[in-house]
């Protein structure tokens, strides 16, 4: 069995559970059908474990370095990205009209699944590159789209999102970059953009023929101030090469690598400080970076939103999969390492046991399964929403979705941030002292998996973003949307006819009960500072709570699988969803009461206290 | 104010709390007194700033190479140790019959809490050389004390202990060393070893003359079989060079570095596999290890455990201090990082603010010093009884110290290393991107810190510890005691005068009656496995009561403070009670139910399922 994903667990989860084959008959997908679906899927699987897995420890044990000239990677990086992009993944969603596979997202993130599990430093490359096509696709003009989107879903090209500045990472609104204007041409409104950029994941690299940057900016006034807050944030497109006929690459633009950051983790990936327009190239006989407006001004932050929630989802997958990949190494491990005996089986002349044969270790393998299939499922549940917001055929259902997928964009992108790096964690556990070591993986997947409840909106971010926007936004009709899902749910477990789905059903219903009563109590709370106060503990409760959810619709959906074959994986979804019920849903109680009693001792500490 | 530690908490946790000048009236300590205790911790503060501190990043991106002959180290190392040897810190608790200081064990400890904050990686050297010389001391014959224990208390040579093999980590009792009866001399009944011992930390180095290991083996019986379990193991002290006239070394031992591990942090110590008597050099013109026994033939687990059981306590205060500094560091940052408004300011035109002034930075913060400070006090406690025990004028209370500190041990062991890792996590979270760069030294704390759980027993094993032996051992004696001493604070704040103690108190008296309940019902299974089933959640609630115990006593001691100056002190130390009072000990009852309940997910769960 690959260590790298479950394709059982994945077919189960696309098929039996959110019958991804049914997009077939939509319009949109009507080419496709179960089996290009499930060649793709192998095709990935094997493109992940051929070329992605194997050079996953040497891209960790050789950072990104700059030789002041050319940022350098190992060699197996490029190899990777070629194959995969001649396969033609790069643009698996993306419309045919643009030369791309129509393939539903959920379809494409299931794939993804493999990269994000094998390397997540190579693949970062194209999913960024991937997400800025997308933008650019849906927000660009013709020009814009067939100049700069192009050459990215063809893999030839790459790009970024620039957001964060030295002094501005949370605080986008605090940025400094000024794009001055600079006339137009065929490519739409130019501009000369000066400024520092911080924090670009693949910013500088020579991984295909030119880097196409999103970038934040602020147009001066006509006093030549800028705006403060993020009212006055536009956005541009700035390439490392400005674009010249056919596809090829003119001038080089006026962007300049200041260095590269050293990390934790997530190495094989570069990550920039960039310098805009210091001069250190004259495209068009002039200093500062050329760039192209796209989407109206001040409307920056708005437009770059598209893409930093598939970015926050992207997050969301990237520690899903880190999760995974660790549970299946520690679950092989466990299975091979003899040591110690059972407390019935005591008699020192017997041979030791494989350490799954210890309790303690099947719970730390049974957590593992929770959070890191639980995520999964979630995740996909979430690609499904997009799908559905796309091209749902009934347009209720695609307002809905996109109701619930802005409500839940929070906890995609937390909730495995932080459970499935738990799970990582427990990985190493099971390993023991050889899981401390770099003999083995586990330590590095542990590494990788820190930077996601920090980037893209670190985890408090996301609370705040929760609980101070997406829980009241639209008069509050996606909290009672997700509401009657669940309450749908809940339904349905309660009439189900086995032992344990009913007693899921109430629990279920009962921690739902008690979050509605602690909305209400939030939206009395007039105090800004207070409200938002606990909303860290406020969205562990709801994470968990979504997550119960859906692992109960796994359950379900379980139950349903008939085939002998089937017998012990459909045990072993029962058994997590059971786990997760009794060993992780209990938590929430607590959180919620902190929300609900104001806790407020962060509140009242003082800095001269500490 | 020092990053490293605080001078100012370990002398409120010293003096106003635990009262250690007092220990200066028994006659061990006559010698000492507050001044010249003040002195020592000075020199070590400075020692730890000036020499140790800063090379700990350098230790860490230079991790120790073998050369197919030596150990190689950055030099800053023994640069440090000399100083730390010279200034005769390698004898500080140990009796002045054998050239050492005699401070209180206390005293000890909260000097070296400044080592391993500062250097984690160069401290442990010394520390393993203590802790074997005083097992030497303690258990060895007095030529084999003046032969091995006082070269390491003189810093002149070190020690290790050398427990595990490559198929027994955990299980001791799988050991395979032999240990042939080689005749006897001065030393004592002198062996040859052959075996191959595993995770020797400061297994091999040149740091100092000598290194002497104490290495666990078995003496085969007269059919030239090894007694399976742990009823077979002896000790045995066995020197890298043979002893020689006064104090000199000789033949070089048949002990060979076969490798060294690379690791995931705590890279500054040499973690070595080590083959003893494989023939790669002759002492005394034959194969085989020369070592001398300690204690009797048979007990050497007992033994060990005295060392096992310091190494228990040393690892807890490891996880502490890193937890510690990982804190100041974070507290420094976030005064200093200005990022955002707090929702009451939103103004754009306005300054950006200190992050510390966002109620999420400073819950992040106030969880660190709940756990980092809990832990110091829960670890100068367990100290203490150390010193009681040893020298407390009434036998009762040695007897009853000594109960104690075997209930606790396994929690001082196990929640600093899972809750200042916590929040080492915490560190990096509030400095966000920054701490995921080797620029800043929290990710280093962290990934130091994850060893901790791991080592020295795993947290899952001082669970069964707890579980399975501790509470139950001596007819419930230590547990009773521990009852009536938190019994003993309850009573004490709940006729405190001020807002929080009352309810403090009956918070604890609530979760301590729990506690008492469920180990009723623990006593009442018969089924070993699903007694230990749930050793873990029993271990995590134990260990949450015990440290609200000491919070709650760190509060009442800081009510005392009646210092203008103090005010701000005593003001963080309520406010970390009140929090960990309201946010941690109510984690306490999930934990219990669990316990209580018998959850048996993980029991029930079979390997197919996975």
């Amino acid at each position: 069995m690959s260590r790298i994903a479950s394709a059982r667990d994945i077919s189960f989860l696309l098929y039996d559970w959110l019958q991804t084959d049914g997009l077939c008959q939509r319009q949109l997908f009507a080419e496709h059908s179960r089996e290009t679906f499930d060649a793709v899927l192998r095709l990935c699987e094997q493109l992940a474990s051929e070329h992605f897995a194997p050079h996953n420890r040497k891209s960790d044990d050789n950072e990104p370095h700059f030789d002041g000239e050319r940022v350098i990677l190992i060699p197996e990086v490029k190899q990777a990205l070629d194959r995969f992009a001649e396969a033609g993944l790069c643009a698996m969603s993306a419309p045919e009209s643009l030369g791309g596979m129509q393939l539903p997202y959920t379809l494409e993130r299931a794939g993804f699944a493999w990269f994000l599990a094998a390397n997540v430093g190579t693949i970062s490359y194209p999913l960024l590159s991937m997400a800025n096509a997308n933008l650019i696709a849906r927000q660009g003009s013709q020009t814009q789209i067939d100049t700069f989107a192009r050459p990215q879903y063809e893999g030839r090209w790459h790009g970024t999102m620039c957001l964060s500045e030295p002094q501005a990472g949370s605080s986008l609104g605090d940025i400094r970059t000024r794009a001055e204007p600079d006339g137009e041409d065929e490519l739409g409104a130019r501009y000369r953009l000066r400024g520092n950029k911080m924090w670009i994941s693949a910013g500088d690299h020579e991984l295909g023929d030119n880097i196409v940057h999103l970038v934040l900016a602020k147009i001066p006034g006509e006093d030549g101030q800028l705006l403060p807050g993020s009212a006055g944030i536009s956005l541009f497109i700035v390439p490392k090469f400005l674009p010249a006929a056919a596809g090829s690459i003119g001038d080089r633009n006026d962007i300049a690598l200041a260095g590269l950051n050293h990390k934790l983790g997530h190495r094989g990936t570069s990550n920039c400080l960039l310098n805009f327009g210091e001069g250190r190239w004259l495209p068009q006989q002039a200093a500062g970076a050329i760039g192209w407006r796209i989407g109206a001004p001040g409307e920056g932050l708005k437009c770059m939103f598209q893409m930093m929630n598939e970015a926050r989802i992207g997050v969301g997958f990237g520690a899903i999969m880190l999760g995974y990949t660790g549970y299946l190494h520690a679950l092989d491990y466990a299975r091979l390492r003899p040591q110690g005996r059972p407390p019935d089986r005591r008699d020192p002349h017997g041979p030791q046991v494989p350490i799954i044969q210890h309790s303690d270790v099947r719970r730390m393998l049974l957590a593992q399964k929770a959070y890191v299939e639980g995520g999964l499922a979630l995740g996909l549940y979430s690609a499904r929403l997009i799908d559905d917001q796309l091209s749902h055929p009934q347009a209720s259902a695609r307002t809905e979705a996109g109701l619930l997928l802005e409500l839940l964009t929070p906890v995609v992108k937390a909730w495995p941030a932080q459970w499935c790096l738990a799970a990582n964690d427990l990985a190493i556990q099971v390993y023991g002292g050889a899981g401390y070591t770099r003999d083995y993986p586990v330590e590095q997947f542990w590494r990788d998996n820190r930077l996601n409840p920090i980037h893209e909106g670190t985890n408090g971010i996301q609370a705040l973003d929760l609980v101070g926007r997406k829980l009241t936004a639209h008069q509050g009709k996606a909290m009672a949307l997700l509401a009657a899902r669940i309450g749908a749910t809940v339904a349905q477990a309660g009439a189900a006819d086995d032992a344990d789905s009913p007693e899921q059903a109430s629990r279920l219903a009962e921690a739902l009960a008690r979050l509605l009563e602690v909305n209400a109590s939030l939206a009395g709370e007039p105090d800004g500072e207070r409200r938002l106060a606990n909303a860290q503990s406020y969205l562990l409760a709801f994470g968990h709570i979504v997550v119960a959810w859906i692992w109960l619709q796994q359950a379900l959906a379980a139950r349903g699988l008939r085939a002998e074959v089937d017998r012990d994986f459909a045990a072993g979804k029962r058994s997590a969803c059971r786990y997760f019920f009794r060993c992780e849903l209990t938590k929430v109680g607590r959180w919620l009461d902190l929300v609900a009693e104001g806790e407020d001792s962060a509140l009242r500490m003082q800095d001269a206290w500490f």
